[in-house]
């Protein structure tokens, strides 16, 4: 698996025991995340988008934390017998996330496995890093989109849902490809007060702050992505379900300090990105609530848990 | 999976999207490995020790690269229902490993996979690695120790072969409780013109390094391990093979210049370990040949292909 193109210097080439990286400014941020066939490639994903998305999982970490990612590596476990042609479009999968998010590919391992596993190490440097445990009473909870086209698009695929047309490519594509927010996370790192990605889905994400900073939640609005309503309506699903619960989401869950929310809101904008205030942070410790049809209801925190 | 002790300052506790670490000087060393239960966990090794191998698996890249590692994380994949008790086999294992090798475990993903993969990545800080393009005609060729008890050990498990009892106990022992060199790797860094690890065997290690080099090698003796000569008449198997293309072992294979010879052997002993000569680099690009009854015969390329 030699899909490395450049080799900047500092670095060594593909190859050797291990993989030398330059070093970089202020601490090592480090992430690992591994998908598995079965559970995190749907019908319909091929081995060039399966390989992209692996790294995709690591970039989405990394923009949540602010933190621009330098290089990556990938152990695979790939089935007796894949062919040529199956290894060709891994290879071709990580050349795109390399071009995409300007990354070097220095690093891998090819294994024997039952089922297709690509593992990726993420390394990037940061003198600051986005936390999970600074968000306070008084802060505005933001996200920086919308929320429910990864699970409809999960159901077109996997349970044959109905759907509009133009909504039904939106939301496959968010499947096929998706898109982690690295450079509105870039953008955003310091006015975040506490941020995380939502690969859990957004209740999960929401309460993993709150548990984390000892803080409480109150939301105003869903973020929920356009024709998500009808395309719950369409099939009987729960639309609250499909944005609160629904996971595979790459989109950025945090708290900024009410003053800085303007500053925060153009940063995004300028990085191409937006900034969707849902609420406020309270002090009441792990309670989440949604304003909903002019009454506060409770948040279950209720996650995704892969496609199996 | 939480199976950190100490959270040294400039560390995240595990938990968070990313893992942070300090930074140290130098360049950055990485590595990923990826252990299968079905290729690399023989019949009769535990969870735990599974795991303890995982991070073996990495250290011994590192101890050839003569670069001491600083932490460790673990991608975990896990069967369906897998006991609790099996988890916290390993657990354990990661925190022998943490023990054993002085490490930080920094992070971990745990996800369902249809058998046990564990994929270690391992990060570490040095100002020089050790590479495999460094050998020169005339540098002598040495390893860290004798060879042959790994693929006997996984030859008396996998295949039942016979063994004359301690041999049997040191070489099942080789097999569950692989140990690399650390301290040997460390010592012998500003010696070692090229190294390489023997995770392939000795024959692939020497082929790597010649053809890395553009060299040859000219061997005077191969490094047998006591009782192996013994145990390859007892089976009817090939001493030959058990010492050049067994696999599995993590011995330091590499060269040093001939006037620095005396110092990598005094350095290595201090460490506790040994140096053996076993014959030298030559302008032959390619070429490796053993010295047999008298004659030179050619050594083919033969490596370890896994326990399947």
């Amino acid at each position: 698996m030699r899909a490395a193109r450049r080799v900047p210097r500092g670095y060594w080439k593909i190859g050797d025991d291990v993989a030398v990286i330059r070093g970089g400014r202020g601490r090592v941020v480090l992430k690992v995340d591994m998908l598995v066939e079965e559970t995190d490639v749907p019908p319909g994903m091929n081995h060039r988008q399966a390989a992209r998305k692996a790294v995709a999982m690591c970039v989405s970490d990394f923009a949540a934390k602010g933190v621009r990612p330098d290089s990556f590596m990938v152990s695979l476990g790939l089935r007796r017998g894949t062919s040529q042609a199956k290894a060709a479009m891994l290879a071709r999968g990580f050349r795109d996330a390399q071009d995409e998010w300007g990354l070097n590919m220095v690093g891998g391992d090819t294994n024997e496995a039952g089922q297709l596993v690509i593992d990726c190490t993420m390394v990037g440097f940061a003198e600051r890093v986005v936390g999970r445990r600074g968000a306070r009473p008084g802060d505005v909870a933001v996200v920086t989109g919308s929320f429910g086209y990864p699970p409809s698009g999960l159901a077109i695929m996997a349970a044959g849902a109905k759907a509009e047309r133009g909504f039904r490519a939106r939301a496959l594509k968010t499947v096929v490809r998706p898109t982690p927010q690295l450079g509105v996370g870039l953008a955003l790192s310091r006015y975040l007060t506490s941020s995380m990605d939502s690969s859990d889905g957004l209740a999960r994400s929401i309460h993993t702050l709150a548990a984390e900073s000892g803080v409480g939640f109150d939301l105003d609005q869903l973020p929920v992505a356009r024709g998500v309503a009808e395309f719950a309506e369409m099939n009987s699903l729960s639309m609250r379900d499909l944005v609160l619960a629904g996971g595979e989401e790459y989109v950025i869950v945090g708290t900024v300090g009410a003053r800085s929310l303007r500053a925060a809101a153009k940063a995004a904008s300028a990085a191409g990105g937006e900034l969707i205030q849902i609420g406020h942070v309270t002090s009441e410790v792990g309670e989440v609530h949604l304003r909903e049809g002019g009454s506060m209801t409770r948040v279950a925190d209720k996650g995704w848990t892969h496609l199996a």
